[in-house]
């Protein structure tokens, strides 16, 4: 069956995701649509980058892929897809699909203005993750070629977000939280291959701490430093919460010290 | 694939909402369950009604949608089923299904109180969304005819529950906050139809609001008026909360002007 | 379809439930995957065991249940897979499993350290819920014996995890909060067969609370005893929140006093 993911900023409270699935469901039943997460916090495309990066590679290749981060909806910004041999990725043309853009090769960028695709041709200004992306999702589930759905244009005029920057020294790595999970584990963006074959340590609020194997390997309520199971450094508390008992959260710096 | 809604005020912490599931996949595992939401505030009928009434109709004609919040379950209250053209809508007869029985016609209407498509014969008196509403959907699902599932009865002997009126002058309409989502936006009782080809404005705390076709009309941080995505009047922040800014919530006055 | 329920403590808010589901579908995508719950506190093994015991028996008997609560991930713990007439129980062998080792004859018990069933062979230590439960659960569904997928064990070996105790004396019954639901109701861990057929009282923070049948024997507000929906005994609030109103909790004591 053909595999729809959700990942949005509209939580779970609000009828708006049920409501995109109605529109999928309409269009085509067979197909297995899965929330990635709705707990984007609103309007943080940020966030979305990074869940996104974290979620897309452990999907089948050819799933459809909706991001709807939508802060400028109902204004000239286009409403885009990519299709890649990882599959389709649908958002807002507002940099979300940053992560995609850079790690892998674009078959195709299509402005989905075609409105035969649209769920009404007179869409509201702000909920096109209904009127527009569902819609489009559902569509491109039945197999229709994602050329129909619009003009191609071309992926250089796409819209980038930045990711936070890692600055790398001859003896320090400044990055800094990228993301804290509901364990409290805080996720830097210093990706684990900056990090092996060094010496290093990590100097948070009088701690040094040195790379674990597992969380485990220190006692319980100790802090640790790990490679996060998406291949970043991340700091945690070995069944406690890190984020709390360090009060450091997202965006914070975090430096690592190479010995030399 | 047959399509079953589920609309609770189950919360996701607990595992009601997946005992359903269970339940209907036992009856029949080729459905497609779709979770409109539960976070419905507890015993709140109104919230329900308001969130069936944005949902029900971006779904498939044919769809089983169960609305389950039941403040007086185990009482003489009966579990009702109504059949439209629009499909199934199984829930407690406690004026829930107002929208539905105020917006369409109704084909038939059935009190479920047919033991052999309940769960078990020995029901809970605290969880028919599990004895009898699940159960229930998974007969239907199947294609069992409702009429089966109980005996017919007069829409006219339903319970209906009042949605908050909205008062219309020659000089104004006084509506109130129907909803608030995760954006902080405040959707009011307001029909767009009782605005359109008027002129007006709406007068919030010192704020003059007029109608904007799309948030980023105003500048971020600033408050505007909008048509909600399911037709209503809407007060919002441009990428910001007008839940927080303004103070206001569920149920509070909200008053629009016309210009003479 | 196969049906696959997912009971963890990953919360919502991350990528970590879509990442499972996303490994799935790429092993079988025609299968119906069921949140039972994604909030259980962060570790706890308890609240685990009691949403396990709730919710297992409304399957289909060929249910694949993933249980995944692991503080101790990456250590030697077992990923473990217990095979009855219930269907398969998947999780790390911390304890999680002891209801099912109670409750029911175990056909086979798997260590699942074969690692052609895993993900990738170079496993993390901090996500077997990714690298070992999700992928073994998607070739479970495809008919592989599970016997293919470790070595056996014996069920003898398996970590227990005590279930708080009910004392039972002539004269009272001591048992538990043992869980708190969204809707305030204290569900005590006293099973409904200690308590029928005898005259009990519960004395809980002077007041005297007796059987009823139903919240709503009770006024609007008043305090009540019922029998929970998964046969305990529990102090609830007819249309309220008993944790708020008793400010009783989790593990809090509660007495039943038999009348001579």
């Amino acid at each position: 069956m053909p595999v729809i993911t959700l990942l949005t900023d509209f939580g779970l409270q609000d009828v708006y995701v049920g409501v995109m699935k109605g529109i999928i469901l309409s269009l085509n039943s067979h197909v297995q649509i899965v929330d990635i997460t709705h707990a984007i916090p609103p309007q943080n495309i940020l966030a979305g980058m990074v869940s996104l990066e974290s979620s897309y590679p452990y999907f089948p290749p050819d799933t459809i892929h909706l991001i709807i981060v939508d802060p400028t909806v109902g204004t000239e910004r286009k409403a885009i897809a990519i299709r890649s041999h990882k599959g389709y990725f649908l958002a807002p043309d507002n940099g979300i699909l940053t992560p995609i853009l850079q790690q892998m090769e674009i078959e195709s960028v299509v402005n989905l203005n075609n409105p035969n695709y649209w769920w009404t041709p007179n869409i509201s200004n702000t909920f096109h993750g209904r009127d527009i992306f569902a819609s489009v999702a559902g569509y491109l589930s039945q197999g229709i070629p994602l050329e129909d759905m619009g003009e191609r244009i071309n992926s250089d005029s796409l819209t980038r977000y930045p990711f936070p920057s890692v600055i790398i020294t001859e003896n320090q790595i400044k990055g800094c939280v990228q993301w804290v999970d509901r364990f409290g584990n805080l996720i830097t963006n210093i990706p684990a291959s900056c990090l092996s074959g060094k010496h290093w340590w990590l100097d948070i609020q009088n701690h040094h701490l040195y790379l674990q194997n597992t969380y485990s390997n220190v006692e319980k309520g100790k802090l640790t430093a790990i490679i996060s199971s998406n291949g970043y450094l991340e700091i945690a508390v070995n069944q406690g919460n890190a984020h709390h008992q360090l009060q450091l959260s997202w965006g914070d710096t975090v430096i690592v010290n190479f010995t030399r």
